[in-house]
């Protein structure tokens, strides 16, 4: 598995370096699903809604695990099976998908109902702090 | 060329909607170099430092103009050659780009000095206020 320090960077920019760890289609897809979802299995997340194909999502996570945003744990119910949790690392990142949601809610048709993207708009402190609160209840 | 209306998406989430607009490596990178680094020519765009391939940055700039992000204009002194300046959609990526940045510098080694930073971290609305004003004496 590949670990940070191995990656030679194109560049060290700090959108560049974002771009190398996060920046490809299915990754963030990912994260929202832990993060806004609250999917925890490789099962759940392969219904994700994108249709995600199986060896990318194993890909993906492996990836994730890597750059330390993703850790594994045993499921408490099925000792055969693993959960995901988002890292601290990888719940910094919900400013940035919160950009990106609202980005595509303005300027494009969506799904996001209008009224909850006011929301979303009106709150952005709120929306951060209500995924924080979420993400560190689900260490317990 | 591709319009937005023709694109059969993997779904209407807003979050994928985005990523199927601008969530490629590159992408994000031409945008950076023209939002924060004032450049505006394909040479000056081909030099951003992470090397991309005169081939990759010309489809991108195709995909950024199709979805209404950049628009060409005349180069002003010369008329064969063009200049690339963001749309209103293009400059509304400057919080992504702001967070983005964020995170890398706060998660990994970057280039960014750490007391610049901090100056972003501090003053949120005065660097996006700082790059909208910047976007809007471009159109002069």
């Amino acid at each position: 598995m590949r670990r940070n320090t191995d990656i030679k960077r194109r560049s060290d920019c700090p959108l560049n370096v974002s771009l190398e760890i996060f920046g490809d289609r299915w990754t963030l897809l990912i994260v929202r699903d832990i993060m806004l979802k609250g999917r925890a299995r490789f099962g759940e997340l392969l219904e994700g809604g994108e249709g995600i194909a199986s060896n990318i999502l194993t890909d993906r996570i492996a990836r994730l695990e890597a750059h330390d945003l993703l850790e594994r744990h045993r499921d408490s119910s099925d000792a055969r099976r693993f959960t995901y949790r988002l890292t601290r690392r990888g719940i910094d990142l919900a400013p940035v998908l919160y950009e990106m949601i609202l980005w595509a809610a303005q300027h494009e048709a969506t799904a996001a109902p209008p009224d909850e993207v006011e929301a979303m708009k009106r709150d952005r402190a709120g929306y951060l702090t209500a995924i924080h609160q979420a993400w560190t209840k689900s260490a317990m």
